[in-house]
């Protein structure tokens, strides 16, 4: 899909700070996280969103986004996780193809999912991916 | 889990407007929707969140929350559909069984996920559900 920036992503054509990857997947930190260790999982197949995905796809993504939960939540010391899909543009979806965030949430974060965002600092992105990378079984 | 509210939905002893059953997983209306079709996928066994959450069982809810969320999308005609599960407490999360949210969104709804909720009226929960099952594949 040439105008998508998560294909583009997958081909390499745009950098991202890549957590996780199979033969099915990708994970990458948001560029926007809401908090730090703020991941998206996408599937290496363009699916505009839930709908159009296939199940066995989906069922996998879930699988990863078990794992890389348990390894942020450990990575960031986070003190509990959001997991969100938005589908459709109303819903929040900016992206048009199909992504999972794992949003790290803290006490006292003052955050109702994600109605704010921050930007990494330059070389706090790679660390916290290789934190991250660092505990996942 | 004695103490469980999901636990007891599943059992029977406390009611729920049913929309999705089979084996594994249970889905209702939540009691206090975001919006109308504010659905919850559970699974029977209990499971505390994510974490603790079988990759199977995981990977099965997942293609439940997909097939409910196309038929609760056209059962109430929504612009749009947020997924949502809440780890721990600071993540939003009161039941400490693991469950989807599955949220139709329409175009100005005015929310930013779930800041605010409403109630049904009498009879209009069973309406809802029953307009849910009926277009359900």
């Amino acid at each position: 899909m040439g105008n998508c920036l998560f294909c583009k992503i997958i081909a390499g054509e745009t950098p991202c700070t890549k957590v996780y990857e199979d033969g099915t997947v990708l994970a990458f930190l948001d560029i926007h996280p809401v908090n730090i260790g703020h991941t998206l999982v996408i599937p290496k197949a363009h699916h505009s969103n839930l709908y159009e995905t296939p199940d066995g796809t989906l069922a996998h993504m879930m699988t990863v986004v078990k794992k890389l939960s348990v390894a942020i939540k450990n990575a960031v010391s986070a003190d509990g996780i959001n997991i969100e899909m938005n589908n459709d543009q109303i819903a929040g979806q900016i992206i048009f193809h199909t992504h999972f965030h794992i949003v790290p949430r803290f006490s006292g974060d003052g955050f109702t999912h994600w109605n704010s965002a921050r930007d990494y600092h330059s070389g706090e992105a790679t660390e916290v991916a290789q934190k991250i990378i660092s505990v996942l079984v």
